[in-house]
């Protein structure tokens, strides 16, 4: 398993969009944002002209050890399973924002608990029918989390292989957050207590528990490295998103990264090859409490603030009209010349 | 002039509102804004089903007679002329987001300092080749300034009748932030030099001498009412975003409230009319400096803050897909019962 991530430093396409961007009818610097997203993008995709083609979201589900006991999660487990087929149907957050915005979905069981007919519109990429409990022993093996890794970056390259540059990634989990929390303290050294959010709604209380219990959990574990400690606090779906960001960026993608479960894996990811956040467009802040600090250790500014914390890729696919519009006045707005508009006096 | 709107207060259907995008397949308030947009849009639209009917961005340009002095604004007054020519060829930004986001764009001349020809795709609504220098005297008449208002609610009425049931307004006008931030000062009570910013592109020295010359306009003045101080210290374009918004709201139209200038006209607005904000949406957060404040005296939490300060409408346009997203899950979203998903344990 390896990824060989370039990371973006061309100073003369770097000047040459800077000018081009500039250049255009607007007083410097208005589009704000806009202008710095069609920066990354023609970036990523090494060009003046770049596009949005294609836009997918893979949304991965998979099932949870801890889940099972229902101390950390307010949905029974039987809702990851409930909510696959929710999505096959089309009536989940995710199915109806990706229609709204012409954005392709694809579902993937990367270990639900769960056997799902043959001849569903849904991926089988299904490692085990849930993870280990963590509070007993680690989520998963070291192979299992490989090949996890493996799934999620072939994934990823066949959708490239069709023509899609710009990828963003959706979870479903029941017991999912408490993985994020734990990702989050491994790797970010942030205390537990400021990693743990209500998930779908636990109140205090619940909170107060879901800490108690991942504090036990850290003391028990000691990972030995990144992959070893993604096998030990990770989902499926965790693992298969950071195999799926990783590939991304090696093929020069653009990536859309969702809330904070997707942020979590990308916290893996970058440890692994910390160039991948080149690649990396922040969609959105979610209300789930530990994602603001792990932005802020990422340096990311997302794109959008409107206190969602649904997962299943929603804050990604809202984020998508963003991103046409930046590549679009990049391309087709009027330069000051081609317009004949006076510039500033000085 | 008299625009009869009702208080959005059916308390019965906010309740059903409210019901059903609680029972929508996701955690409690788990989609956030979206929610609140979804609740907002179907209390304006009266009905548990709303929809986004061809939006619609009218983008109304009007020359300041102060900017002729060149001490306001960075850009020479010709470039409002240039800018609606630029509008006309489809190279300007407000064109591209439309065209991204199937927004139908009209182009208004509200009063330029330019005779078009006939046959542009420009919709004639000229009161004055510009207004008058405020610093010698009132910028129009109350004649002037009744019949813009007047010109930008009847447009807004042919829209409507177009089967438009969302609008959001655009200005372009060299000095018009200036305008905005004397109608800010008026009407809001706060101090001109919090209400001043760098508009097109003004450096700290500009921006000082443009509080010295707005102070001066200020002690000069001692509007009578609303619509005096509209005449006094707006600008054409602002004057007919007034009559737009308020006919908008009157029609149970959904407003989107682009950036500085349009809140200012919506300051105007909410004098003659307290209701009118029950129908607008904040599409976002300008960089012009005042435009925090202005909102802040709306109690307004706009969508988006993307340091964006260009105008024209195009904070209002790349927020439309936000709104299509929210009354699409509210119509299309399964419910727990409909998708057979298990609901929280309590």
């Amino acid at each position: 398993m390896e990824f060989n991530i370039k990371p973006l430093s061309d100073s003369d396409l770097q000047e040459k969009l800077r000018h081009k961007i500039d250049t255009k009818t607007k007083p410097l610097g208005a589009l704000g944002t806009l202008e710095a997203l069609a920066f990354q993008i023609g970036n990523i995709q090494n060009t003046l002209e770049p596009a949005i083609s294609n836009p997918t979201i893979i949304v991965f589900a998979g099932d949870h050890g801890i889940a099972k006991e229902g101390m950390v999660n307010p949905y029974p487990q039987e809702v990851t399973t409930q909510m696959v087929y929710n999505f096959i149907q089309g009536g989940a957050a995710i199915n109806i924002f990706s229609n709204t915005h012409g954005i392709d979905l694809k579902i993937v069981d990367a270990g639900v608990n769960h056997s799902f007919e043959n001849k569903l519109p849904l991926i089988d990429a299904k490692i085990d029918f849930g993870t280990k409990n963590y509070r007993i022993e680690p989520a998963m093996t070291e192979d299992q989390c490989l090949s996890a890794i493996e799934k999620g970056a072939k994934l990823v390259a066949t959708a490239h292989a069709n023509g899609v540059n710009t990828i963003g990634f959706g979870e479903m989990g029941i017991g999912n957050t408490s993985s994020a929390a734990l990702l989050m303290t491994y790797f970010t050294n942030t205390p537990i207590e400021d990693c743990v959010g209500a998930g779908t709604g636990l109140n205090d209380k619940g909170i107060g528990n879901k800490i108690k219990i991942l504090t036990e959990v850290l003391n028990k574990h000691c990972p030995k490295n990144t992959i070893d400690a993604l096998a030990t606090y990770g989902g499926f779906e965790t693992a298969m998103i950071v195999g799926g960001i990783l590939k991304a960026a090696e093929l020069e993608m653009v990536i859309l990264i969702d809330g904070f479960i997707v942020t979590s894996a990308l916290l893996v990811a970058k440890k692994i090859a910390p160039s991948v956040t080149d690649y990396c467009i922040f969609a959105h802040t979610s209300n789930e409490k530990g994602h603001t600090k792990m932005l802020a250790h990422l340096n990311a500014s997302p794109l959008l603030h409107l206190n969602m914390r649904l997962g299943e890729g929603t804050g990604a696919a809202i984020a998508v009209p963003l991103l046409r519009a930046s590549v679009d006045f990049l391309n087709h707005m009027a330069s000051f010349k081609s317009a004949g508009v006076s510039t500033k006096n000085e």
